[in-house]
């Protein structure tokens, strides 16, 4: 029942996160539905579509709902996403009069993609102060051993002097363009009901939906259930991130193999060789970035997304996404302990 | 916890396999690595390099052995792998005489790899009854319908009429070429010590690798840790078996869209539309089919396997193996279940 | 000789661009190359590092050479690089007093990513028009059927009626972005040196770096030689473009598929059927975005480039971004072609 | 006009090949396509379906034949495939009367996958070929330093010493694997009609098709127009190939680093150091592996072939499959180079 080494009981203490992993639980994903009715009924009751009565009461029933997962899961194997099983218990929590006003205009992929969008939105913040940290941890090392010679390498051969000011530079440089990124990210609420049109909403309908927007924090822009560029830019930087991230894991690896010039602390035991020290956290940096290297790929495939919502192209992201985002999540925690573990650098 | 569908409490409804699925838990890993272990000590014990007695104290240890996962996943964080801390805690069951005879000569790519040999072995079997399961179903389509009409299409338009039965045809021959491919299948037990020699078992060392590996119904072969053809292979044939499934998939769904050539029931429902009825299994046919053959790029770059163990490329393998049986067991389910519910295909 | 349709004496007549082709000419990048040692030399003179005599001797040098191209090719299969041979055949031309100024404090990776950066810069500047031609035959089908009735499909079943302005919206919304994206773009200069430390330049270097990126029309930014960034940028940019328009192509062709609600002209013809109109650019597209999803995870992979300079890594760009520029410039000059010979869209 | 490093006049020096470019010609292509035509009407003379006479005119114009290239390349444009208009220029040159006996019951597939197939099955027997004298370069090796000591290395670590006889059959044992297989391979012949049902043949088809396959050498197969494992098959071996061979560039490129335990002659220059001898060999190994690991992945998309042709699927093979064969071929041809450069491994 754990296939993936991202939610695996041991294997996650390599490559898991426990402080990221927990938005991409079933209940975090939930919470994030239910934010999206509530804030959609206040948003409709805002613009007097529905009662405000029926917000409140929609609000109520959202705060404390705990939904029946055996339910949800049969459900979901049926219809293909979650949404309209969890829409029936919630209606049935809200009470019959506002359980029509209930999810108003909206599809499964409102609910579901903004429930990302929220989540993503607290992810990408937390890796943003995590990139500062191991910047800062560059930049430390920078401090201490930047003057140290280091042999340059090219094409694997050893090359001409440099600095480890010099290798610090070019690892820091991606990262700072990261966490520029990650700060701009745009996190738009998804919105469009049935085929994108918001048919049911008539004329207030794009006025909703930035009430909506405003309400959940996220940006207001027109639905983009068929258009996933959103998706593929996330996932993009994710890629970007943890491949430069696998770069530095590289060299260190490649400098702890030869030895002279690097000192690391907290490596791997062996269960066959008791004097080894492996570089774990180098490799797995290396995993990290070839995984998310390969993701990306059915990411983009996900971009032939056909006419107003694809299911195929949809769950791929699904399958993808998700751990894209924790492969990037153990990135960083491991460059961040990796940098931290270094205890010399270069020849003084 | 749950980034991966596969191992999602709802969205395990959809692409999850409650058959296939608990040969991928910790627990059944685990059950694995003790076999090995219980195999190893047996083995060595009947070429006189343990003690018979310590060999059954180590397999009555294997038999009731339940490892503190806690101490697994910190120790995993540190090591790279999950070996060294399962061996000091079985150590500690065995009793000290037999301890220092357990996994002798061996490390820890032998005890994972081996483990992973003896749950694919179970897993590909339940794949050839699955994908029999199939055939038996399109053989039983052409039965009630191989007769009926049905318009050939080529690039995406009408080409000429062709039958019912010639359309089962492109879809059935590739998966009876899996069946005897899933039967044919090598699982070779992984067994080379430190650095790939034996170099701890001396001139027995071949002899004990054969009756280790007899012991667990697997392969005698050479170790291949660092030649990850046999991964490349069941990994290759995952992917093609769920992308020739994806392309019924994708079949299905082109009718479905028109309409009148096929009946299907078991569609599932929309939350905005009542009136749909989703071909939802044939469009996730489609997103597994993208899955594995997204990861299938990765796992051959773990081909590039450097020296005698890459803890780079062995991890990378980790991240993807699994969920590729996952979703080739997803996509016969799916592919069993869609096939059963056409009414009728073609027009009479 | 001819591996890639993209150069095949026929099927690039389907899948080439006779505009965006000679970009990736040997000779251009050539050209690129002399533009970069010209530039160098005027730099390096106008900062007194060499004589200004020579400076004007190497680029009279540049502007009329042509270098033996099979020496170059027996070169770099030596070399794994075309530059040392192409200087020293260079400084053959420029003559001895000259020669020895040529080049000065630059390595193969300054001449080759330059002369790259030179000629996407270009080729980015041709996309962002066709793009733009792309939007405005949409908007020319909005003016002329946007009110059109379509069938709103979602998850391959119809769903509700939508408006043929409705589904322009969705395909024309990320093809703005991407043009703003392409007017962006950075393309900066590389100069770094034998080790990316301009070592032979002493405290003139950056100023060196900032003349030679004017001269050339290129952004001024500290040599990336292996800090990949810029090329896995562009490379995303070019796969979300492409798989946009897959999108585009994908919807086009389910659309000629059923037949009502699209008329196109200018379909392709078949050997076996002399009544078929096949969507060919329609399906082209697709073909081209899963082309482009598929060589980007390359692109990703080789962001773990080690050390000051990977021939790994570096080699494996080239082997796919030429080859996604022209998947791309294809995508563009078909998506024009299949807008414009759209008839009619929806139903009055 | 040369996108493609495979194609290029410089680059192909690097990885290209001249002994199998020639069998991606468009030139080579076209013998097939003729060899196709010339031994389908022999076929079907044979069964009394043509006159003898017109296969004898149709074997005679196909001799001697040289189509417009300028006209198969602007008709490719428009149809998606080659062959319309080379049957259309064929026919011209057949003269009037057997004319409409060429192509008869044919359609673009059979003749382009078949082409592919002849071509393909010589190259695999060249591949054979190449395999068998890298492992003969190998077995030199060993006779002449297999008992020498190399540091054994695990998660780039020195582990334990091995041999250079263990590392060298490490690297050996995927190979002779691979010499088995591309022997075993199956060259099957594309034979369908118009939607792969032979349609135009009657009770005569299999038959032909059965003579038409012994004639030009392949296997006789039903139609595989829609179902592409024959093309994953042969994908996926040649990734495995080049993957292997990646491995041992990657082991060399380590060794070199280092340099103690390797002496290698033949190295590249550098435009920047002259004491430098790069590895390229060995880099440009692990480039290749990496290429075809990320190109499979399109492959194995494209076993989503929909209904009986997919215009989008087919030409994505295009895109990918004949550089994956450059790119193996390249990898067989650096490995003999770089195995036979080797002068000292290990220590005595």
């Amino acid at each position: 029942m754990t296939a993936s080494p991202f939610d695996h009981p041991f294997l996650s203490g390599l490559v898991g996160d426990d402080e990221i992993a927990p938005y991409f639980s079933a209940e975090a994903d939930l919470r994030g539905m239910l934010s999206f009715e509530a804030a959609l009924a206040k948003a409709e009751a805002d613009h007097a579509v529905i009662p405000a009565e029926a917000a409140r009461q929609i609000a109520a029933a959202c705060t404390g709902f705990s939904p029946d997962l055996a339910s949800l899961r049969a459900a979901t194997a049926r219809d293909g996403v979650v949404v309209p099983d969890f829409i029936k218990q919630l209606r049935a929590a809200v009470g019959e009069e506002a359980a029509k006003n209930l999810h108003l205009g909206a599809t499964s992929q409102d609910v579901i993609d903004t429930s990302l969008m929220i989540r993503l939105k607290a992810v990408v913040f937390l890796f943003a102060g995590r990139l500062s940290a191991v910047i800062a941890g560059l930049d430390g090392l920078d401090g201490r051993f930047g003057g140290n010679r280091l042999m340059g390498h090219t094409r694997m051969q050893a090359a001409i002097p440099i600095t480890v000011a010099d290798r610090l530079a070019a690892w820091r440089a991606p990262l700072t363009t990261y966490r520029d990124r990650l700060t701009e990210q745009n996190f738009p609420v998804q919105f469009g009901g049935a085929a994108g049109t918001l048919d049911k909403l008539g004329p207030q309908a794009t006025a909703i939906r930035a009430s909506l927007a405003q309400e959940l924090g996220l940006t207001d822009m027109s639905q983009w259930q068929s258009t996933r560029l959103v998706i593929a830019d996330i996932s993009g930087l994710f890629a970007s991130i943890s491949g430069s991230l696998g770069k530095i894991g590289q060299d260190i690896a490649l400098l702890a193999q030869v030895g002279r010039e690097i000192e690391i602390s907290g490596g791997g035991t062996s269960s066959a060789m008791a004097h080894k020290q492996n570089p774990v956290a180098a490799e797995v940096l290396v995993s990290l970035a070839r995984f998310n290297a390969t993701a990306l790929s059915g990411i983009h495939q996900s971009l032939v997304h056909e006419q107003e919502r694809s299911g195929a192209a949809w769950t791929l992201e699904w399958l993808l996404l998700p751990q894209m985002a924790m492969a990037t999540a153990a990135s960083l925690r491991l460059a961040k302990e990796l940098v931290g573990n270094i205890r010399r650098l270069g020849i003084a």
